[in-house]
């Protein structure tokens, strides 16, 4: 077998390997290291290096995109020495880079064209008329009919701008700058709406929100060009009441509890405002439109609604299509005069984030066969075409919010957030948000240990830690077997961090409870999972998850990479379109008449599908072969 | 010439005296009193007798009404014997009291027919399916499908109702009580709007409110039987930053100002419906309902609009038709969602009172050649038919409200409201409200009091003060010649109660304004006054002035009596019609675009009018028939 020179850079070391050699080989051969947290199986992507020349062959591209080849990268474990060539090392902290946006699903920026005649708020100058002895109409029907030959006859004047009438008209010499909502939403084919007036140009500007249980986000945005002028997210204030929504709803039950609520989101959007505000210079008086979405508890407890029979059988809520309310009628700290539109939702556990994701993620676009799924707290589904839909909602509990987990915790600093452990010697490398020593695991680093543990055999099929391991991270804990993922000395609170066998359970019926809800969606309507033509993933948790890892636990279905799209936050986006465009308004609603809703606690199929999945992947383990073959190679590698 | 016997009753008096004398003759020929402070020339009335039999002719009955003869009544100084009689003398005080109340002009109830169908508020029970798993529609989604079964459809439930929803609906069992405003007073033509819900029936109530400069009036209504359950009427608080609405404009100017006097009127407001609790136990967050009149700066004010431009000219206003606003939008303490339509007004100097007052007053039902007036600080005139209708406003300034005048007060205890003179020996006999001594006069006691002055001759057609008169009422003041109507040691503040030149003036000047808006007014549409059929006389200054001393003294047309009627407070009674009816609030739009406004300022005939009008009871006398009788029969006498 002829020898190969191989010269790795940027140091330039050369070594020479036989044809056949791994690159990961050459590379320990010359001295040098390269990081193999998942002992070398081709899982974790985290061995990357750049191939300059043609000299070698990828035996798999895991975790690489086709633009990622065409750079030349490779994993070095998974790829065959041929022929010389020079290869570059890359700097660690530049693969962690890329590992944490590439992730596996790849990324997309989502079609949105910016039609300035659609987004219903028009500036103008008016020009009138001075009064005399002889024209003596008053101040608004003087307005009122300028504004009528401007092609807005009864427009209607709201009192704060009345009260502003006098001062406004004289101080602009007759001829004053007017902001009006011509898509007046609270009359949706009614007159237009003035919100402004005054002497000066005003320049309209909107805001879009998105009310997460955990996060609420704001996108600021310029209502003539549609750009984005600024944006803020901030933990949703209600937490220090509850992480989920049933406790939310429960505080919301007692004494001033409503109020409560509805005072601390409230508090956060004003706090974003405020930090907004700190960055572009625009005062909240300035915005003059808002679309918001979010779950149907949170627009309830935005709008001051009593949330109780969201939780209780029939789960009925005040509404899913709140009418528009304007920003003073709901007390909120902008234009008082702006309108409103809390976006519709579907049901109770449906809501606008949801619609406001299916119109921003192509779903209701598109003729193929697509799943959309926003994994938060709860876990929303909707399965469909252009032409249908089918919706359902999982309740995942908050296992994957690090929640009801020994060492769960919500994916801030010291967060674990990703996993490998090393087929043979069970020891696991992960990363930590902040790059800080590790305080606990948050969701996408649960799924991603819990992924691990399974394809390298700690856990069984049933969830169950493999006591007899020749390996100290395996032992009998104080709550049963658990794993070792960090020793105390290198964690920051200096205690162990594990994943217990409880643990286990909780993140296995959390994954089987979304996993039947696909199955149950997919089975009312008569269609395959795997003929499922694209899976969109939303919701700021799917920002984060490995796709791969969440297929091996069989929390996603087993499908090809590619149809795999990470979506980010699909709610905010869908909120984005809304209020910059009527059309775009008109559409959500038509998405969420269009969607049947399926309640799964009135199926009894649902309780079939999700004992099925209590399993790892699955107990029909066919339905994941991308899955069975990998957990099929690492058993048979054990046992022999 | 035979003797007739005469009996008086009750102290069975008897006298003998000849055919020809007259009954007060043979009072005091009997030893009795008969009160005659006019000096026994049939002008007062108070010498009034009950004839019992057919034995004496009435040469006048002045001050009588046809009921009044028909009962026996009869002038004693105007009475001549010619047989045996009867004549009971009544008391002093009853004579006093049937003054008070009759006046000369005749007062009107006005006709209106309360048709529960057109009040545009509907109270019932709606019942609805119990949601399941199956129909899981939302609260808002049901009791609107609901709602359109019930012939309401896109039934509107404002924000207040939304938050209610969910406990409403349970708790009355699906079955709740609801109160729908099916007149949607803010949406004329578009669907019903819910006011209330609850699990017990709701009886709906409305408040008519008059806002005048002066006083505020409000009647609570029920809306099912169209009853009046409570009145109030205060003073409008705003009284203490100024008495007429010039000085309120002003004051609103100032910083702080306008704040001052929305808050004014409000709490005037707040306080009749806390007397109204009082009486009838209804609470405010009871009133579903408001119609509200009052004169274009109050309607301004009480909507915390700025009144500034009323005052300077062209004089144009912010508004003169207010859309409906709902009583939370205004901050009223009242059921939130209660529209508040505040009638349309024509002019900054022609409000909702008036409008309101020519709905009252019948105007605009027939074909009869009507004037209208309302004096209060301002005059404002309407001339017209039912087919026509033109209106002015006459700055007669505070004269009439006992201002500018030197003892000049508002009609409260201690004034002077009604004067007699005697002709002979210019001995004013007076009638003070309240029945205590007196503290200045009132507008009626000056008006009164001026056309004494006139017919007894102590004061010339031009308005100066004879100072060669016999009488030590008549002398030279610290402010020049002056008439004293109380001694000093009858008043309450132990000073002379004096009328001035200076004071006479400013009267003339007052009556001058209003006089030459009604001839301008005929004149724009070439009618003769003397014409006019009808004259109504509306407002709460109107209520007390005697109609008599009012043509003497050329403030009012000189028309025989029985075209006169005083009709109250007619913008009170007009609003309470609005609110009951909403062909009555469409009526009185229709009257407000009917009437033509002419702005007295723009009119050079105006001026030459007001001079016309400068002189007692006018320069061309012959306008004014029979005062010019008994002014030259006294003139006549006291020069024979």
């Amino acid at each position: 077998m002829a020898d190969h020179k191989l010269t790795f850079l940027p140091s330039n070391t050369t070594v020479e390997v036989p044809t056949g050699a791994l690159v990961s080989e050459a590379i320990r051969k010359a001295g040098l290291e390269v990081a193999q947290p998942c002992g070398g199986q081709g899982r974790c992507g985290r061995c990357a290096v750049i191939l300059h020349g043609p000299g070698a062959r990828r035996r798999s591209t895991v975790r690489l995109s086709p633009q990622d080849i065409d750079a030349g990268y490779a994993l070095a474990c998974q790829t065959v020495v041929e022929g010389d060539l020079s290869i570059t090392l890359p700097e660690q902290a530049r693969i962690q880079r890329r590992m944490v946006t590439d992730k596996t699903a790849a990324r997309v920026e989502l079609p949105f064209v910016y039609d300035a005649a659609m987004q219903g708020v028009r500036t103008f100058r008016v020009y009138m008329e001075e009064p005399s002895l002889q024209d003596n109409r008053d101040d608004l029907a003087r307005i009122q009919r300028a504004l009528a030959e401007a092609g807005h006859p009864n427009c209607e004047v709201p009192l704060p701008l009345v009260r502003r009438l006098s001062a406004a008209l004289r101080e602009s010499d007759w001829a004053p700058w007017v902001v009006l909502e011509t898509d007046n939403g609270s009359r949706p084919n009614g007159p237009a709406r003035l919100i402004d007036i005054g002497p000066d140009p005003i320049e309209p500007l909107a805001l879009a929100v998105d009310i997460g249980t955990t996060t609420v986000s704001t996108y600021l945005v310029d209502l003539t060009t549609g750009a984005v002028l600024g944006s803020a997210a901030e933990y949703n204030g209600q937490i220090a009441f509850g992480e989920d929504v049933i406790s939310r709803i429960m505080y919301a039950g007692k004494e001033g509890g409503l109020a409560d609520l509805t005072a601390r989101v409230r508090a956060t959007m004003t706090e974003l405002l405020e930090r907004i505000r700190l960055r572009t210079g625009v005062t909240p008086d300035r915005i003059h439109k808002v679309a918001l979405a979010g779950n149907t508890t949170m627009v309830h407890l935005f709008l001051g609604l009593p949330p109780g029979s969201i939780r209780l059988a029939p789960y009925i809520p005040t509404l899913n299509q709140p009418p528009v309310y304007t920003a003073g009628e709901l007390g909120l700290d902008l234009n008082p005069l702006a309108s409103v539109d809390c976006l519709p939702g579907v049901a109770s556990y449906v809501g606008a984030d949801i619609t406001a994701g299916v119109l921003a993620c192509t779903l209701a676009d598109s003729e193929e066969l697509t799943l959309f799924i926003d994994v938060g707290t709860n876990g929303e589904i909707v399965l469909g075409t252009r032409d249908w839909m089918v919706t359902c909602a999982c309740s995942a509990g908050p296992a994957f919010e690090g929640a009801g987990v020994v060492n769960g915790m919500r994916a801030t600093e010291g967060a674990i957030e990703e996993v490998w452990i090393n087929s043979t010697t069970y020891e696991p490398t992960f990363r930590v948000i902040g790059d800080v020593a590790p305080r606990g695991l948050c969701g996408s680093g649960l799924i991603s240990l819990l992924a691990e543990l399974f394809v390298t055999g700690v856990v069984d099929r049933g969830g169950s830690v493999k006591l007899d391991l020749n390996t100290p991270r395996v032992r009998q804990g104080d709550h049963g077997p658990e794993y070792v993922v960090a020793w105390a000395a290198e964690t920051a609170s200096g205690q162990d961090i594990v994943l217990t066998k409880v643990d286990v359970d909780n993140l296995m019926r959390a994954k089987a409870a979304i996993y039947a809800g696909f199955s149950v969606l997919a089975s009312s309507v008569g269609v395959d999972l795997a003929h499922v033509q694209r899976i969109l993933v939303g919701g700021s948790f799917g920002k984060y998850i490995n796709v791969e890892k969440a297929v091996q636990i069989g929390l996603l279905p087993d499908v090809p990479w590619d149809r795999f799209q990470f979506l980010g936050n699909t709610a905010i986006l869908g909120t984005y379109r809304a209020v910059l465009s009527r059309e775009e308004r008109e559409r959500i609603r038509q998405i969420a008449g269009q969607m049947t809703y399926l309640e799964l606690s009135a199926d009894n199929s649902f309780y079939d599908a999700f004992t099925a999945a209590l399993f790892l992947p699955h107990t029909e383990i066919v339905r994941f072969p991308s899955v069975a073959e990998v957990w099929e190679r690492n058993t048979s590698r054990e046992s022999a």
